[in-house]
């Protein structure tokens, strides 16, 4: 059976730089699948009109006709179920991913906000300690972070966006139901909820439904 | 069997704010554990000196002890098998966060840096439309992009950095093994090294020791 992807092109023949194509030759790479590559350029949306769109990846195998990569992938894993998962076996491996996300980049956008309101709300045996540590690992003082909060809301929205695509695909990041991956995001934004003085999301925002579906589903 | 958590504090004793302890709270919950929480403060290092270590959430389970939020989950995962998995039943919802990651994060700040390079590397007749699409996207010009390069590469690191923490805890964002999850990112950094005239990486780089091995682990 022919197996045929058109693969983004540069002048270069040889130049297949497209990212969505990588994905989708590593996808029938990983099923163990031979295939071959047909360059293609932006304006050829003639050569590829017959998949019904006019973009790459395209995958004809044998009858069937795929495009876009997310497609290619869910029909490789579909119609090759005897090959190795393109998905993965192990969860909590994909997990450590939104681990090092959340710690990485929600921890620290939310910590710039919200450190001095933490310090507000401590117990006062704590204040020092949490003073001492705090703004030494930021170089600034609370008071100077206080100062300087609505400068960094914007870094905080902009650091939300993966978690905002996420949950319009689907109702929790671990899919129909909350498992750790939803907990770890979780633990991020309730430590911003609970602590800071100014609301960081509105009422009506589809992150704060989610946070509510997460407790929700556990009765909390 | 009782089941103590210990549990960050604020002055009010009721404020229970930290991301680690609301991972363990939910994590217990989602294992269909009761358990009660104990207030602690930063400073009340003795309290727990019995964990053998200075930070909260500390789990006491009956005859077990233990700390940090990710210990807490992986002992839960172990010692309460016949519940709910912590880590989900299906990767293929947790690849989604990988994808919109890539796709908002990674995506964004490669092409900020490379879209002139991709430009001078495409078949002629192509580049019109790309000029046309691009400029539109990032409302300068291909020449601008061009002149204004290098002020965008200290965003591509820092947005790498959950990526590299996800090395340093295992081989391959999919876990011991590449899965679609890996190819979703190779994609991404494979199109910034195979389209930038200026290397994004050092050769010594562990992000490019991935890279090749994915593209090693296919024969590729």
């Amino acid at each position: 059976m022919s197996r045929i992807l058109y693969d983004l092109a540069g002048e270069d023949d040889a130049l297949r730089f497209s990212p969505y194509c990588w994905r989708a030759k590593l996808a029938l790479a990983h099923k163990n699948l031979s295939f071959e590559t047909l360059p293609w350029r932006f304006t050829e949306k003639d050569v590829i009109a017959f998949s019904g769109q006019g973009k790459v990846p395209v995958l004809v195998d044998g009858e069937n006709t795929v495009s876009d990569s997310q497609g290619i992938a869910e029909y490789l894993e579909t119609a090759y179920p005897n090959e190795a998962s393109l998905f993965g076996e192990a969860p909590a491996a994909l997990t450590q991913f939104i681990k090092s996300w959340t710690e990485d980049v929600l921890h620290r956008a939310l910590a710039r906000i919200i450190v001095p309101d933490v310090f507000a709300r401590l117990h006062p045996k704590d204040k020092a300690y949490f003073r001492e540590t705090r703004e030494k690992a930021f170089g600034a003082t609370i008071e100077a972070l206080a100062a300087d909060r609505a400068a960094h809301v914007p870094a905080l929205q902009a650091a939300l966006t993966p978690l905002r695509s996420t949950l319009k695909a689907q109702p929790f990041i671990a899919g129909a139901a909350p498992a750790y991956a939803d907990h770890i995001v979780f633990g991020a934004l309730q430590w911003g909820r609970l602590v800071s003085y100014t609301p960081l999301l509105a009422e009506d925002d589809p992150i704060v439904h989610w946070m509510d579906a997460v407790l929700g589903t556990y009765g909390l």
